[in-house]
Order: structure tokens, then C-alpha cells, then sequence
């Protein structure tokens, strides 16, 4: 009955053997919730993979796990990464959990320490670079490459291994693979992930059909849509403001093979429905997350899906990592009254209009 | 196979009937997290109920589904409140899942917008009055006794019915009562809303044993273990701030009918508890939640168990609702170095000591 983790729920599909340490953080197992509203309007059957509640508020638990048990079974005593934000959360809470130390590294420009609340926390020592965001990564992949030190940025091919239990999840949770899987891409693992986890559930016999992957990039990040790099990415969404995704060969295949695409929506588009999310199905994503609905929005209004189709929308993090961009976007002063009865009750017939 | 939600979970144990909304988020089924390191060092069975994935992040979404679907059943379209923290943030989610309105009425001193962020997200109207939160509370009370408003304060009687689902779910996990329930005490609701359910469960004969409650107050705030009301009650767990608890008489009868007691923890307990955590088990959780923990382990230091008991210790909220006392507790300062790996390796040997 009791809920025993990733590694333990889908061993068979994962690379964990008799050695390999079964940490947890009861990671995974987050809830496939139908939109009610939203798939009446649209004429879908929406749903939301609300991975916000996974332990460190995001996805990255999925694939971290998978990391540094691997880590930890080579006899690591040490990872390190280059983040600054849900990477470092979920490196830093799997390091605490292990016993392990986690380094890191950022570029010392302008990183609120808010983003590194989360890391600093659970414990990671965090190192500021006199350099950007690459040359971060560039020492990362230096230092580990010579030392005795596990890298576990995306590049660290467990991670993936992890995320691709998201897939998993969602055949079991519908009954079927879906007929479309929406997606935010930034870094592009994601996809390229679930799209590994689905055709192994195929190959595997527990669903019948491959759903089409449908990724979106952010319009000021959108490398893949426009097939080169992007030298300054900007986007409101910063998890997924990337102009030079890692694993930008296997998305575009996870797009081809499965008859799906990746587009593109604009800063606009992803705060409208980020707030669509909140206020009229009741969940609260972080930004970037709320791409995956603001690209299934654009497509409907293209004439893309027949209607009926089911839909699952990947929500990637928790509303709760960026409560500024909440307190921006809803921004409105609170209505100030006297206190009596009657104040209140006329300032709620107004509000009510 | 798939979650449906509390209300479907266990309606055989709740006020539900066919008339009542099957609303969900996909509230409850928490982790149940082994503290691995802990468990060692207190010589203890410990567990964490991590209520922080409920989804606003925190127990009130228990209740609060509970309420809102039989305001809905009940005809409402409007449900109102006084509150600055997690139970404006959980009503406000239902309603707009539910598509109601929502009334958040607040004092106008010197609230930080940041707390409210969430319900206004989520679409409640927020309205402040010129009056303290009592007067607040004072108002909501005559206003939704006058007109067709739902009350979803704690006083509904429903928010107790649902929040009683954590105690089952503690009893499936384990496959049994554990020994000792350990809870932070506040408006001591959610004590006496865990009693109520483990005697159900024992009633029903799904349990073989009751577990003592042990319930703690913060010392700046602990009117049951003084008893009487704090008039200026002050903690840095504000979620536990609470002067004169409403379900003071509930609170003290779990505690005695289970062979337990309620007792008090410093402010400094609860934020060393609070980063021992985050930082030895990899859970982040609210400081408030942290008093679970923090009395465990005053009460080990007392002498108070006897060794291998089962202990849940619930951990009310996420820790990512607080975010500034996880920076202020962090406090530390990256180290900013040079972008060199030499520069970097210096650091990291330094960091690891």
C-alpha cells in the first residue's frame, strides 16, 4: 500500500541493481488532475501532470534521484552542478538525503539569493564564479571529468533515466498512453524523456499507441523553432529560458517519430495561462510549466486537434518556486474598508459587480 | 489505479452523499518519508507525514475540499474567510476549482503581500479592514450568518472532517497505528481532527491500537500548556501564532483520552529542527511544521521513550510558503571566486573542511 519511491516502483525499467542504494523522497506519484473547465472550452480531455508536487517543488526530482543513487553507488562523496535554480534544489535535497556533499556553482551577476533559498537550505555549498552561466558549467564538466566528483547537470545520462518515469505514471493514471503529451522545452530532456518512457511502455506491452509529443519553447528562447541558437535568450519563464538546449538532437526526434511538433508561445501567452491555471482550475504552476497549456490554447485555436482527443499537459514546477512573478501578475492592491459589517458587505457587492 | 482525491477515497467516512460535488486537486495521499538519519540517531522508528505536497502545500486542503464541496451542495456561490496564510490560499484554490467566489478579508497592518500572493493568484478578492484579525474573524462570522455566504474558517465544521483523512492514510502507510502521533498545535484544529480519525479507524476495526498524541505549542504562543489565552502571541512559526485556540477543549481531550501530553518548543528548537530537516533527511518544510520534530526530540532528551517506538511526526506546510526564514537560517554568502578551475577546487576543499 505504502508509496515506496521511484527507483523501487519502476526498478524493472530503470538501470538499479542489487547494489545500487534505494533512497527516496517519495519522488513521483503526482496527481494526474482533470481540467474541468478547460476541457469543456476547448472540446479536449485536458489533463495536468502537476509534477510542482514532487518533494522539491519540480520535475528535477525525478531525474536527480536516479543521479545520485548511481553516484553514491560508484562510491561518490561528492556531486556538483551549475544551477541557479531547480536543479540545485533537487541536487542539494537528494545530496542531504544521501549523506553526500553538493556543490553549486553559479555566476556571481545578479543571482537573486531567493533562488538559492531552496539549495542553501538542504545544505549545498553554493561558489559564485567570476564568470557567466557556461563557463559555470565549463568548470563543472572540467572538475569532475578529473576528480572524484559527480556531475549531475543534465548531461549526467541518469537523469533522464529518471524522468522518463513520468510516462510511466501517466499511462497508469489514464489507463492508456494519451493521444497527445504537452510540453514545455527549455534544455529539451523533458521531452525527450517522456518520449523514451512512452515507446518503453509500448515496447513493453502496457499501452497500445505512442502519443503525438507536442513541445513549446518560449518565443524569446524558441532555438529548436528556429533552428539555431539563441544568444540571449529572454522569457518571463526562466526554467526555460535556454538558447542552446542540451538535449536538442532527441527532441526534435521525440517531435518526428511521434507525428507530433515543437512550436512556440510568446511571454503573453504563457501569463495567460498561467493565471487561466490558478484561477479557473485551481492550480498554481510556475511559469514556464504553463507553456505546455498556452501551446495546447494556440494549437486549438489553429484548427490543430479534431476535438475529444485526450490531452496531458506537463506542469513542470510549483507555482510556489517564483512568487513574485504571482504577486506581479495578479497585482491588485487589496480593497481597504472600515471595519464594520456594512463596509465590508458593500465592498464585496462592488467586487461581486 | 489512479487517485481520485479525498472525497472519493474515503466518502464512506465523510459527509459525503450523492448530492454532494465530488470536487478534488488531488488533495491528500502524502508522503509518509522514513527519516533515515534520525530514526538512527534518537533511536526511534521516525516518520515525517510531509503535508507540504498537499496542493496549495499545506493540511488545509484536507478541509478545505470538504467545505467548499458542501457549500456547493449546500446552494453557495460565495465562501469567505479571515486569514493571512495557508487557509486564505487553500480556500481560494477550491473555490476557483469549484467556481466560486471568494471573499479573503484581512487586517490592513503591515501584511506582506508575499503571504497573500497565492490566494490572489488564484483568483480570491482580497479585502483589508481597519482592524485587527480578530475584528476580521468578528466580521466574516456576522456577515455569513446574515447572508448566503459560507463560513470556511476553521469553525465550519467540515474543515475537521476532511483534515481527519490524514490520520487513515498514516494507518495504511504503516499498516498500523504508530505509537506516537507527534503535531504542531496552533488553533490545535488539526490535533484534534487526527484523534477524531484514528478513533474511527479503530472503531471501524482497520487498527488494533490507539497512538499517544503529543501535541506542541510554540513558547511564544502556548495558551493550552499555560492555560490561558496569549493576548500578544509571538513565534517565528507564525502558521502556529495563534493566542487562544479554537479548538482548545478538542486539543486537550485527545491528548488525555490517548495517554499524551501537549507541551511547548522554543523558537530556537523549532528552526534548529527546521534546518535539521532540510538539511539531514532532505525534507523542507514550514517552520511551523518543524515543531513536530523539535518536540520529538526534546521529549527524547527528557527521557520520555523507551526506544524503537513508531513515531509520525506531520509536518503541517512546505517550506517554499516562507521562503525569507530559509534565507535568514541559510545565511550564508556564496563564496566568490575567480572562473578558474584551480580557483574553484581551492573552494571546494575549503567548503569540505
Amino acid at each position: 500500500m505504502r508509496y515506496m519511491g521511484l527507483l523501487e516502483t519502476y526498478k524493472a525499467y530503470l538501470p538499479v541493481g542489487e547494489a545500487t542504494p534505494m533512497i527516496t523522497l517519495h519522488e513521483g506519484n503526482t496527481p494526474l488532475i482533470r481540467a474541468e473547465k478547460l476541457s469543456e472550452q476547448l472540446g479536449l480531455n485536458l489533463y495536468f501532470k502537476y509534477e510542482g508536487l514532487n518533494p522539491t517543488g519540480s520535475f528535477k526530482d525525478r531525474g536527480m534521484v536516479m543521479a545520485v543513487a548511481k553516484a553514491m553507488e560508484e562510491g561518490s562523496r561528492t556531486i556538483m552542478c551549475a544551477s541557479t535554480g531547480n536543479t540545485s534544489a533537487a541536487a542539494a535535497a537528494y545530496a542531504a538525503r544521501g549523506g553526500l556533499n553538493c556543490i553549486v556553482l553559479i555566476p556571481n551577476n545578479n543571482i537573486a539569493l531567493g533562488k538559492m533559498a531552496q539549495a542553501m537550505i538542504y545544505g549545498a555549498k553554493v561558489i559564485a564564479i567570476e564568470g557567466n552561466f557556461d563557463r559555470a558549467l565549463e568548470i563543472v564538466r572540467e572538475i569532475t571529468a578529473k576528480h572524484p566528483i559527480t556531475l549531475v547537470n543534465s548531461v549526467n545520462p541518469y537523469r533522464i533515466e529518471g524522468q522518463k518515469t513520468a510516462a510511466f505514471e501517466v499511462c497508469e493514471q489514464l489507463g492508456a498512453a494519451p493521444d497527445y503529451l504537452a510540453i514545455p522545452v527549455g534544455n529539451a530532456g523533458n521531452i525527450s524523456a517522456y518520449w523514451k518512457g512512452f515507446k518503453q511502455y509500448y515496447e513493453a506491452g502496457k499501452v497500445d499507441k505512442l502519443p503525438k509529443m507536442i513541445g513549446f519553447e518560449a518565443e524569446g528562447a524558441m532555438a529548436i523553432v528556429k533552428g539555431e541558437p539563441i544568444l540571449e535568450p529572454e522569457t518571463v519563464a526562466t526554467a526555460i529560458r535556454i538558447g542552446n538546449p542540451a538535449s536538442w538532437k532527441t527532441a526534435v526526434e521525440a517531435s518526428q517519430q511521434s507525428e507530433g511538433q515543437i512550436n512556440y508561445v510568446t511571454d503573453e501567452q504563457i501569463l495567460s495561462a498561467y493565471q487561466l491555471l490558478a484561477a479557473s482550475e485551481g492550480v498554481f504552476a510556475e511559469p514556464a510549466s504553463a507553456a505546455s497549456l498556452a501551446g495546447v490554447i494556440k494549437l486549438h485555436q489553429e484548427g490543430y486537434f479534431q476535438g475529444g482527443e485526450s490531452v496531458v499537459c506537463v506542469l513542470t514546477g510549483n507555482g510556489l518556486k517564483d512568487p513574485n512573478i504571482a504577486i506581479k501578475t495578479a497585482a491588485v492592491e487589496p480593497l481597504v474598508v472600515p471595519d464594520t459589517e456594512e463596509a465590508v458587505m458593500d465592498a464585496i457587492r462592488k467586487l461581486e459587480g
